[in-house]
């Protein structure tokens, strides 16, 4: 028990270092001091950096995948509608935040592409999970006949999701909302059944 | 002269060295290893690594503006095909390095969102200077009848040159081809009057 507590100690806190500074700029000992933990402890938990990485990624998309099914499995409320309020909600988060840190799956993905293969495989693997609910969110939508049908669920979901990121990633730079509000009127003007 | 060269030639190198293996991973040291010069004159040209960072994304932002430029300023073609060329151009390219490497104005944005404010609002004013061109193609575009004009030409480039953004994330994470092929679809058929 213990030590299953030590490790989420270390992945609830390391997981939030590498989201907002990223994980090259993130050395081990940064992690091991923020968690009050000694060194050795953190290579009994983990083979080494990369395998910290994963895990990290692993654990922050399971809360993440929580959220979202949350929101989008929502009975009481219409699919098209379920998915503007987790867009206005990630875009709340990003807002607080001064839009400087995103997703962590999008940060990893964007630093570590073409570096390491174990860290993009298990980001991928986040998108799609995530991907999933959105898809199935969407499918509920055109079933319902509130969301257009000329493209599939998956490619759809494919779509809202790769946008949302762009708008994340204009954001960062902008530091203003501007690039998220854009998001939103295209891209349910772009789903809708009119 | 010789200065200007020498400091073209660790651009050259440098830019490429940092987009395909990211700002935090590349140190000084591998740079002038790489450009073949003594550490001084690295300093001599550049304050410091976020000074050399701030000129290179310059630097690679020169580049693509003439590539971009050309592509969508081309009378001889429809704007709604100059922009479909670009794409498809785009993703080329992305395909031909196994989708791992993209655009360093969007790596560095990533990347250095809260850490270099410096090098945030260089991509800023950099996403801006490329997107101008894709505005002013789209503005030609809607008076021509084109493209649709309910939402106006700078939205629509905002729109475009985001989700092409989240395009190539999700192919960094999958390998393939597949977010941009959703991409082109979608977004022509998002802009098209029919």
């Amino acid at each position: 028990m213990r030590r299953k507590h030590d490790i989420e100690n270390i992945l609830e806190k390391g997981h939030e270092i590498i989201r907002q500074k990223g994980y090259n700029k993130t050395g081990v000992e940064e992690i091991i001091k923020t968690c009050n933990i000694p060194k050795g402890s953190f290579y009994n938990f983990f083979e080494n950096k990369e395998d910290f990485g994963i895990k990290a990624l692993n654990y922050y998309t399971e809360k993440q995948y929580e959220i979202v099914k949350e929101y989008l499995t929502n009975k009481r409320i219409k699919p098209i509608n379920r998915l503007k309020k987790l867009y206005n909600l990630m875009t709340d988060i990003n807002k607080e935040e001064n839009f400087a840190y995103g997703c962590l799956i999008g940060n990893m993905t964007q630093e570590m592409a073409g570096i390491s293969d174990g860290i993009i495989d298990e980001a991928n693997k986040d998108l799609k999970k995530i991907r999933d609910l959105i898809k199935d969110c969407i499918d509920e939508g055109q079933r319902l006949g509130e969301i257009r049908d000329d493209f599939s669920a998956n490619d759809l979901a494919v779509y809202v999701q790769n946008n949302f990121y762009g708008a994340q990633l204009k954001a960062k730079a902008e530091k203003n909302i501007n690039s998220y509000k854009v998001f939103m009127k295209m891209t349910f003007d772009f789903l809708t059944i009119k």
